[in-house]
């Protein structure tokens, strides 16, 4: 019985079965854990600053004794010491005195705002002239005013960016709870296929779909594991598709466009285990023929053979197959509104991810669709991101703007 | 002399000054080039594909034969052999005759296409009945249809995505010539600087950008080396910033936001060699004091200490440089459209590079600004973007359409 689903149902299938996977956790240093998805919120031990704090060059002041000063009638305060940098100030600010503080200095007692450099003027008259008066409060930044001890920073399940590593770098986290990367099994079948390194004899092809999948999968985070070209046979696809689960999170199976095949590839994963095949065919193109199975919790799919189908369907449904084993959010889906260049007919009830060229036409991008019909790899090279064509559309009018999920 | 200079004047100066930047290059295998930088066009060594294929699951046939054909007047053809994929077919095929072909199997000799099976009979007498003429070429795709030996696949200075991987895996590249990673130098100054392992003393702050900058280099692609945190005097930078020339293509030295320190990076820069410093001071916001030299051919760029300021910079200013030495095109900036959700006012005559934080209103993207005076980092671990405010504007309005650098 084939259970084909539509798009929604294959994201709603993949959303219930594998959210809450049971992944491990590890600890990394800061300089390991750009991209790694934090596992636990993390909070603030301490406030950010720790101490007050001047945000410019310039001179501490109780701000009471610049009021009503200006140009013609400036507040003339006895300067009285410097604050270093990374030094506790050793004095304290008295009514009618300043002292010399850098930005980045602390603030010494009893003075409640700064004055910049600019609006004072300095006779070495061991007085400093303040022309501009200052509200209590002024270029201060006080202890706790960017995070304060206790704050949420950084919630779980987030993908870590340079930033936010330099967040934990400033409240002195230097290590950071992470999921383990998610391990992925590729797996090529086909009695066609040979390896690169070989010059394929007779009708043989290239293993194209070992080496897009690798990359994906670095490119998305996770940790891919090759098994190499395996024979097209039910007991072959079954012993390296069990020895891939044992290793693995996740099993890619490409090849096997055939209904044939598909008949194998399904019976297989129905072998291995409970629940077994959850999804046997997406309306969709290309990449109808994907399968989608569930065994002790683990995923396998299968991917069409054809290399342009295989990368689609991995970038759209194993992107979100990941995204809800690691429990991380879809933040980093990166999408651009795009016009389209001319009209596209799709009239096959299917959904379609449509693979387009962007071009910058002033300040817009335009999309060109490609016209293949050889469903090879070159083509997707050219390819700058994906065009999602939703069921009962019956193509897109030139002009039109689309989203552009970028590849 | 201070040598002030805005947004476009140092993006041109980078241009001019470090295009051509001489980068080894290097093999590397199809597993890890992912990102990397192509040193020359690659060309297709051979066809793709190899030979004529079927595109679908069918019957090969001479197409004269079909035609006319109709579910009421099927063309009756002689079931003569069946084409087995990777394997040469070891029959030619007949008038009046047709022959079974899987998905990618090779075209059998006088055969110019192929029916679908679904536009077929097979009531196992022997023959199959074609109820839909097809044209020659249908279902076929030819050999060199896909990419013709000869042809340009992928152009010198592109950074490699998975897809462009495939290309090469499927025309037997198993290899490809990159550039070097850039190896940039991270050193941190100054006095209150301490590492995020230790307890700030007194006013003491951690050492951030270390972090930030280690990440974002590993983000780019590059490769970063860390020379720690260095005490704020002429000869310890000096001696360190020495040695990085030596060791790296670029060093970037972060602290020294007051004019002083500045000074002292300005003076290091000068005594190391020529041309020596470009830029003393970009007219923008954040990141005023930022000094870009050339020593050698080689970049040195002195970066704001705020953790935010050098953070903005770096992905501004630094990144640009890196694109321009290592020779890639910035194709792979990312930046979406969004509308501003409030009024942003700036009037400080210097370009602007505002964080704002995205987020999805209906079908539109709104960009909320942050309005930080701490110059900290945690609001940018919020920023998902950047919004460059040009020259001579004097804010954003809220509502008006604005691109958002994605952080």
């Amino acid at each position: 019985v084939f259970s084909v689903k539509n798009v929604s149902e294959t994201f709603n299938i993949i959303q219930e079965q594998f959210s809450g996977y049971p992944l491990d956790e590890e600890w990394v240093n800061l300089t390991d854990a750009l991209y790694r998805i934090t596992a636990v919120d993390i909070a603030a031990q301490e406030n950010v600053p720790g101490f007050d704090r001047s945000s410019v060059d310039g001179f501490a002041v109780m701000a009471a004794d610049t009021f009503g000063s200006s140009d013609s009638m400036p507040a003339q305060l006895k300067l009285s010491g410097e604050v270093k940098m990374g030094e506790k100030p050793g004095f304290a600010i008295k009514a009618g005195h300043a002292a010399y503080i850098p930005t980045g200095g602390e603030l010494p007692q009893n003075a409640d705002a700064v004055v910049m450099v600019e609006y004072t003027e300095n006779l070495h008259d061991g007085y400093i002239y303040v022309n501009k008066p200052v509200a209590p409060g002024n270029n201060v930044v006080l202890k706790g005013d960017d995070t304060r001890c206790g704050d949420l920073v950084i919630m779980a399940g987030r993908r870590l960016k340079p930033q936010n590593i330099g967040v934990m770098a400033a409240l002195g986290i230097n290590r950071v709870r992470v999921r383990r990367k998610l391990k992925a099994a590729v797996i090529s079948t086909g009695n066609e296929i040979v390896s690169p390194d070989e010059r394929p004899a007779g009708s043989q092809v290239r293993d194209v779909n070992t080496y897009t999948l690798y990359s994906g999968l670095c490119a998305f985070g996770a940790q891919p594991v090759t098994y190499g070209i395996i024979k097209d046979d039910y007991e072959t696809i079954r012993k390296t598709v069990g020895k891939a689960l044992d290793e693995c999170d996740i099993v890619l199976v490409s090849g096997g466009s055939s209904v044939g095949t598909m008949d194998e590839t399904h019976r297989v994963i129905d072998s291995l285990g409970k629940p077994g095949v959850l999804v046997h065919g997406i309306a969709v193109k290309p990449g109808k023929p994907t399968i989608i199975g569930k065994i002790g919790g683990k995923a396998v799919v299968g991917l069409p053979g054809h290399p342009a189908s295989a990368y689609v369907i991995f970038r759209v449904f194993v992107y979100k197959l990941m995204e809800v084993m690691q429990g991380s959010s879809a933040e980093n889906e990166t999408s651009v509104k795009a016009y389209m260049k001319v009209n596209y007919p799709s009239n096959n009830g299917r959904e379609e991810f449509l693979p387009v060229k962007l071009e910058r036409v002033g300040d817009r991008l335009a999309a060109q669709p490609f016209f293949s019909k050889s469903g090879l790899i070159t083509f997707l090279s050219s390819a700058d991101g994906l065009v999602r064509i939703k069921r009962g559309r019956e193509g897109l009018n030139a002009g039109e703007e689309v989203e552009v999920v970028l590849l």
